[in-house]
């Protein structure tokens, strides 16, 4: 039963698991204490950080263990900008950040750099976001639902020139490589690469201001407070060199197999949008929405299947938005799956996950009664008493419904003429100029509308 | 080699480590997520969050889990204030509350409730102290050092009465038994009952208002952001049902313990007092200081004899002050040692700690050259030369050779003559007059003086 969501959490690694038996025998007590039980716990703790330290490619005290990758990243941020208070309360991140940043970010006068269509960032626009007050910007290594790795070094540079530090969530791309010099912070996940639940990782490289914004804790260096989660750091630290020693080798096997995923689910299945960048990628994971299909039922037919994928379609998510980093994207977020495969992952298991796929999106579609995909060498439907111009109501439908309403209608005007849909679903506002981009027809924009939105688009095939 | 530091952290209870191991197998993937191992996952969560409500008597929607402790402590304070913010930004706590508790107090306008010699807060004082701006109360259920069990259930009805939530620290007494009725807040800490570090509890009564003081995260309610620690969690709740289940009988049995040290430390100690209360106290803890002791020699000591226990000694603090709790007690802070018995521990062991402490005090103060201790029934030595007024010039030197300087002088004047000790040591000023009080020499106060403080003390016999 192969689970393919790396991104999400990666199931333990065995080094993991023994270093954590291991230590939960020897360093359960306070590092912090003059006893022989708290002076193993804290030679532990230092060999821990002497490890995590060489693999991130940093000094040992610049490197703070905290709770998660989420409060590393919540800590940094707010660490940061208080080091900076006098310069501005400024941030400037990317659109695509991972959401813990992105709400960090919130708590400050926050910009968001635009991303291409594959969901990179262009290091010029970062350089033209920056002001004389901004604190800290902040650009992931990789991006955790598309994989699009992140110019991090151009960004470095450009964020070096005006004088602002400059926060890496490499939470993504640790287990596979150092992320490149010039990076202020650096946050990390143990839980991404094979380690326990329950350890993040922030460098504060020496000279960047920093001053905690939490209350006062003389716990790793003021930095991260609460007793020190020690059995899970001296596993996290052991998987970590432990993945990164396989890392190289596993990069290209998993990635041929990402390149037959990324070649093969287009070939196989109709009107489906692969997304992110071809290239410049993390080497597990790849991403694709599926025109006319509902996300949350894909990911159940896919379970069922047996295959443990997720989602960044509105209806998987508790608050029924399409993820905003398909959103910035500005690409199809229906039917998204995103596939993130484990070191080890065989062949085998890719090609059973292509063999059921289709079936799987053909039963979806059919369920939601989705229009069948035109051939592009069949000539098209007929057409029943054209009216000119149509009106359709999809209020209170949820994605992919309004897409697939407006499939159906757009058979029934003339070439030239324009459907209106009303839709109040956050997901038709991304997902109908995608629809438009895919079926060549031209999006002519939404306008206010009494009740929701109306998206006009014109028959142009 | 007994272990008896409890109170600091607990060995892994055998119930932890078997839950441990079965949800690293089974808990690993994201509860949140729709495929198989997250629904495992979920369901793991909500079993431990169900049982972990029933020990603490919540409802398990009220029940949030932390990263530590000490999370929960600043979670909990910070959502509070931040719940209560149109009442005002008053905070009240008892001047012995955990130092979490205080860090996360003094960002708002605090208020500290002063204690009695015993360590036990009077719940008059805390309703005196509430103002109509006061926002929170918070009121530990034992204290961390002393082991003195403070009046919540009193202290909860004064706050009932002025319309102001109460949180309760129980982090030493959750092990033991519920906390009594009408907290709003209750903060709780696993790697205290034997669970693994990396778990803190944090419920919110409903009623209570609160709003997250952190960046915006969907986990646990919005009350504690990150990535669920799982197997942790699942650990806890795990070990917490299991050592709550031996409370009663372990409470017997280690309180027999504690009362057999109480009454034999000062009769084979010379110049000892047992601090805290000797009824209303946690049933495994209790805390003496030793004169003319200098708390880290003492610790060495005691670990070469083969006893791990923890102190409350400006020396064994990296700050260099004396335990803010000893503090506000009034009480000798030098030479202090706090035992705190795991479950299961053996009157052998106990007997074995009594046997090598007067040896193991001795061996410190005579290498640090305190004074012999005048027997009661012994003559006063004779007096050299009385001087009338002796100036002790102790600038410069650390707990206790102020106070082994102040003794050796006080004999080289005549009863009812004046000693002068210059000292800029910050346990000088609770060592001194602490040391007064069981000499019954007069403490005439502290006069500032151009280095440190002048401490006079009439020589009373």
């Amino acid at each position: 039963m192969p689970y393919f969501d790396m991104a999400s959490a990666a199931p333990l690694h065995p080094v993991a698991r023994e270093a954590l038996l291991a230590a939960l025998d020897d360093g359960w007590a306070d590092p912090a204490r003059l006893y022989r039980e708290g002076r193993r716990a804290r030679l532990l703790l230092d060999a821990a950080r002497q490890t995590a330290a060489e693999v991130v490619g940093c000094r040992p005290d610049e490197l703070t263990f905290t709770p998660s990758g989420t409060a590393a990243l919540h800590t940094g941020v707010a660490g940061a900008m208080a080091g900076r208070r006098r310069t501005g309360r400024h941030v400037v991140v990317s659109a695509v950040e991972h959401s813990a940043v992105l709400h960090a970010a919130e708590r400050h006068d926050s910009t968001q750099v635009a991303v291409d269509r594959t969901g990179r960032l262009d290091p010029a626009d970062l350089a033209a976001a920056l002001r004389p007050d901004t604190a800290l910007a902040c650009v992931q290594s990789a991006n955790h639902e598309v994989g699009t790795v992140q110019p991090v070094a151009e960004a470095a540079a450009m964020c070096r020139a005006a004088g602002v530090p400059l926060l890496v969530d490499a939470a993504q791309s640790l287990a596979w490589g150092p992320v490149a010099e010039g990076w202020s912070l650096l946050a990390g996940s143990a839980h991404k690469w094979g380690g326990p639940p329950g350890v993040g990782l922030l460098a504060v490289a020496k000279g960047t201001r920093f001053a905690p914004a939490h209350p006062a804790d003389e716990r790793e260096a003021g930095r991260s407070p609460g007793f020190p989660n020690l059995p899970a750091v001296v596993a996290a630290a052991a998987s970590l060199r432990a993945v990164r020693a396989q890392a190289s080798e596993e990069a290209v096997r998993l990635s041929a197999l990402v390149d037959r995923i990324r070649a093969r689910v287009p070939e196989l299945v109709p009107d489906v949008e692969v997304v992110g960048h071809d290239r410049l990628r993390l080497p597990h994971l790849v991403t694709f929405s599926c025109l006319y299909v509902d996300g949350e039922a894909l990911l159940t037919a896919l379970d069922r299947a047996g295959f443990s994928v997720s989602s960044g379609s509105s209806c998987t998510s508790s608050t029924l938005t399409p993820s905003h980093v398909l959103r910035a994207m500005g690409v199809l977020s229906e039917g998204n799956v995103r596939v993130s495969l484990p070191p080890g992952t065989q062949s085998s298991e890719v090609e059973a996950f292509l063999a059921a796929l289709p079936g799987v999106v053909s039963e979806v579609r059919a369920q939601l009664g989705a229009p069948s995909t035109p051939h592009p060498a069949s000539p098209p439907e007929p057409e029943p008493e054209p009216a000119p111009d149509l009106v359709v109501d999809s209020l209170g439908k949820r994605c992919p419904i309004p897409v697939i309403e407006l499939a159906k209608a757009i058979t029934q005007v003339p070439v030239g003429a324009v459907v209106t849909v009303l839709s109040d679903d956050e997901a038709a506002a991304l997902d109908i100029p995608a629809w438009c981009t895919m079926r060549t027809h031209t999006y002519l924009g939404p306008n206010p509308a009494p009740r929701g939105t109306a998206y006009r688009i014109r028959r142009a095939t």
